[in-house]
């Protein structure tokens, strides 16, 4: 007997119809004779809804009463919830973040969980009670709802695998798990089965949807076993596992890479011609970051024999203009230089910590993009990653090659032994 | 400066427009330096939404998870107003019945309040906060979310009266008041300037879908001055003092009847031809009130010369068939009788205190519609009620004819000052 964590998203509780589904599929897993904590989001549209209603009477709202408003989603479906487990003569209870004693920080609307209050959590479950918890909500030390965050179900979904000792925390969805890479974009895109925590990080722009980030964080930070999964079959998911467990190799023989994320928004600046000496680099990144712009990818060569180099970055499409303007007069207008700007790029991450252990990844990269006629227009590595600019127009081109190369559109076999040890 | 307690129910902020008209009316409000304490009833329907909701999944939810769904209802309406407020400039802040410590009973879906907090209050008053609390809510003893039945945000707002000692409780509605008579059967009907608590409560079948019964007999108890009044309007609407306030003269010249109320889901039953002797009322009423049937009138008249007599009462419609049956097969196969029904009655009731000093209400009443030739069925009287039993058919003639012969059709005269003093 075992305790599972398993949250459920708000497209898998957005109907009376989903609500049942899911339900049954609860009843069918305490068959097991495992023990369950709940952890449901609000109604998907439902937030946005009030939000949306706050913003009609106020364009400012008071982020205090923003939490209260919100947090009504969420103690609505937990309700919903128990009510339906009730049919099923399933002993359910359901709390609010509040009335379990998630603690959080005080910052309303991204609040942080400090502690979580395990008393009635563990009575309720030495009765063998389902407990539902409202996701995405706390209370700070003034007694006031807090909530966290865009997706912050999630994160009280791993807080409590932590503070609980759970043996999975299991985040329901309406997608099978995390993909390869987009399927919108390359039609052979499979759901990956394993994952490490620092991949599923590199990764995050195709688990963005899926899963909050600071989710995971917190799941590798607390040794959480997380596995993301569909609400309406019965496929094993992804299942997102700490690196240590990975590097015992407990899991499987390492892929040598085990996706490829893109982003099609940013664009990419070149300060040409400037002098390679100290605090040029700062002297150009300086003004660009006073003005809270985001800056992705920076990479700077070697300066050439008269000591003359390039300088070049990436960030968001709708910092650009802001961006060059920024450059134009207080960076040019000073050091000197060029400026050299391409708006029609795409950045391509292969992500996998087989990387790490096997060497010529690059290269096959490179040969196989050539061999497309594709142009790197810039690249970037860290230990897990290889990231590459190229022209936006090879997106597709760029990751079906690669998706196949790199023998992702095989569907990895499924260790069962492996799962759910 | 004095302390307020306003209550505005669920039609006055069913839409983001009529949000706006009340808060601009709370706005002027406070320019005359008055302190507020706002109750809010959740959006007019959304209370029965849920509730539909729920029992689509599970046709006997949990009460404490009914509550636990309902009382979104009003965090939702408290945070829309707090944030309209504060557009105006206007320092407000909302709270729960949970995070206010409105304590009550455990009952759930119709628990009482037991006691409120007040420190959060008074320091938020002393801040010059308008303090906006979510109606109808409240928590028990073991930490969870409770309700306190249809309308209990009136009661919400007359206990808050009481425990602050406001200068007044105002319930804003969609009316202008408590009307003489209902409006739809006499197109005459004005609404009442001045009512007894006790007044209040004989008229209930008039003012019931205006305010709860229970906040009535709360208001009389803790002698809370409560004013039922239009949203939308500027209007005195109807203030409702207690007995003794009224007694003392303060406030006006008794009139002789204050309104008059009708039920017409009534139906009488008689048992004739019944032996006089003790035990006789118990044994004909034993199986109807053992059946939960409740009964409304009841009248026996004395005995003729051989000791045979009738006994009459009323009931509700809907339990007409039920009793029917009862009373053939268990009280008249038993000790005798005939039975003779009518389901074609209507209950008419005149209510006013003044009735205590001024006799000759009931010749009255009766000389009126004796010229209308509407045969009464039954009376019963009390200290401030006169109530009969006429064919339903001359429902609407009775009562105009009574509310012109009783001068209702007149308006009352404000007294100014006594309307706030």
């Amino acid at each position: 007997m075992s305790l599972y964590i398993q949250k459920f998203g708000g497209t898998s509780v957005s109907t009376l119809k989903k609500i049942k589904t899911i339900v049954n599929n609860i009843s069918n897993f305490l068959k097991n004779g495992h023990k369950i904590v709940l952890v449901i989001s609000a109604m998907s549209g439902d937030t946005n809804r009030l939000i949306r209603f706050s913003k009609k009477l106020n364009k400012k709202p008071t982020p205090r009463e923003i939490d209260m408003l919100v947090s009504t989603g969420e103690q609505i479906t937990i309700s919903l919830i128990t009510i339906a487990l009730n049919t099923l003569d399933i002993e359910a209870i359901s709390y609010t973040g509040p009335q379990l004693g998630i603690l959080t920080s005080n910052n309303y609307t991204c609040a942080r969980i400090n502690n979580i209050n395990l008393n009635m959590l563990h009575n309720d479950l030495n009765e063998n009670k389902v407990i539902v918890v409202a996701g995405f909500q706390g209370i700070n030390i003034l007694g006031n709802i807090t909530t966290l965050g865009r997706g912050g179900s999630d994160t009280t979904a791993v807080a409590l695998s932590a503070a609980l000792q759970a043996k999975e925390c299991q985040i329901y969805t309406d997608v099978e798990g995390i993909y390869t890479t987009d399927p919108r974009v390359c039609t052979k895109a499979k759901y990956i089965l394993f994952l490490t925590v620092e991949e599923m990080l590199e990764l995050s722009s195709l688990g963005s949807k899926v899963l909050q980030i600071r989710s995971i964080e917190y799941a590798g930070k607390y040794n959480v076993k997380l596995r993301v999964l569909s609400s309406f079959n019965k496929n094993y998911g992804t299942l997102i596992i700490p690196d240590y467990l990975f590097l015992s190799n407990l899991y499987m023989e390492n892929p040598m890479i085990s996706g490829i994320a893109f982003n099609i928004n940013e664009s990419k600046i070149t300060v040409c011609n400037i002098q390679d000496i100290p605090g040029m680099a700062y002297k150009i990144i300086k003004p660009i970051s006073n003005a809270n712009i985001n800056i992705d990818m920076i990479i700077q060569n070697i300066s050439n024999i008269n000591n003359i180099t390039d300088f070049t970055f990436t960030i968001e499409k709708n910092d650009f203009i802001k961006s060059y303007k920024i450059l134009k007069k207080k960076v040019v207008n000073n050091i000197g230089g060029l400026l050299n700007i391409d708006e029609k790029i795409t950045k391509i991450s292969l992500v996998g910590v087989g990387m790490k252990s096997q060497s010529g990844v690059a290269s096959h990269m490179f040969n196989i993009l050539g061999n497309e006629g594709i142009n790197i227009r810039m690249i970037s590595t860290s230990e897990i990653k290889i990231s590459i600019l190229i022209d936006d127009k090879y997106l597709e081109k760029a990751i079906c090659s690669l998706h196949t190369a790199f023998g992702l559109n095989i569907k990895q076999i499924i260790q069962q032994n492996n799962i759910n040890n």
